[in-house]
């Protein structure tokens, strides 16, 4: 039987944190793993949700999951969709399980009337880029993302010193 | 007398919209800036905002103004700030209202407490590069945005033809 492909419901929110610590080690990124599935329940169901999640749902087990939250952008005039996370367990790969998330995830875009649909993607990662384009998208060559955290962060947040 | 940066306000909205016209006209992009002022009042102002903005006003005009919304990682399990548009009028370059609006996102960050502090640039825009970086920001030079939009998006949201 495949997958079925639902909003996520309270209920999932351990069997997702723990799909996330995987995707972490699959990363190789458990260092910087730092969410709690307290955390997590309170970004998707709280008073004020930060994010929205679609699960996969197999035989009663949670083997996939997709975070997504609304972006804007100021050219179009319109909200977009922006994909923080897709991880479909390594059991599941292969059975069109990815490729059935990111319609779904396509179809409430197209829903929500959002101009675009983004997330992205590790530049030698080219298995996962020959995939994408195949459904239709296009990797933007040019635009390279900006951090600033911890402690650079706090610093740029402190006034600066006046003149004396 | 320096410029003062504020929440904006709905009466900013006609002044604010003008300035992202610029930004289009200064990247070359007027082809692609369909956004209206009521798209933009709805976005900021209405029953559901989908972003929030800093202007900087000097002498009674807005001379700049900064677009944001909030992310979120699963990794970390917090919100971050994520810039959409900064933009300071040619005439106001060089008196550092460019940095204090971007500290100015951080000291929201950072009240808010969020994990990071982000936003795009162009690989190729160097002055820029480097000036971020001296504020203690990096560069990911790995990650790459992948889009879908227009009618590749509509046809990913459409129902996959079962076999027969």
């Amino acid at each position: 039987m495949p997958a079925t492909i639902r909003a996520a419901a309270p209920a999932d929110v351990g069997a997702m944190h723990a799909l996330m610590y995987e995707l972490a080690e699959f990363e190789k990124l458990t260092h910087l793993f730092v969410g709690t599935p307290e955390g997590l329940a309170d970004a998707l169901f709280g008073a004020r949700p930060a994010a929205e999640a679609l699960v996969a749902e197999e035989a009663g087990k949670i083997v996939g999951y997709a975070l997504f939250f609304h972006n804007y952008s100021t050219f179009l005039g319109r909200r977009g969709l922006y994909l923080e996370d897709l991880y479909v367990q390594p059991s599941q790969r292969g059975t069109g399980l990815g490729t059935a998330m990111l319609r779904a995830l396509a179809a409430i875009a197209v829903e929500r009337q959002c101009g675009r649909f983004e997330w992205t993607v590790l530049d030698w990662n080219q298995p996962a880029i020959s995939f994408y384009e195949k459904m239709g998208a296009t990797v933007l060559p040019e635009w390279r993302v900006v951090r600033v955290a911890g402690e650079a962060l706090e610093r740029l947040a402190t006034p600066a010193e006046q003149p004396a």
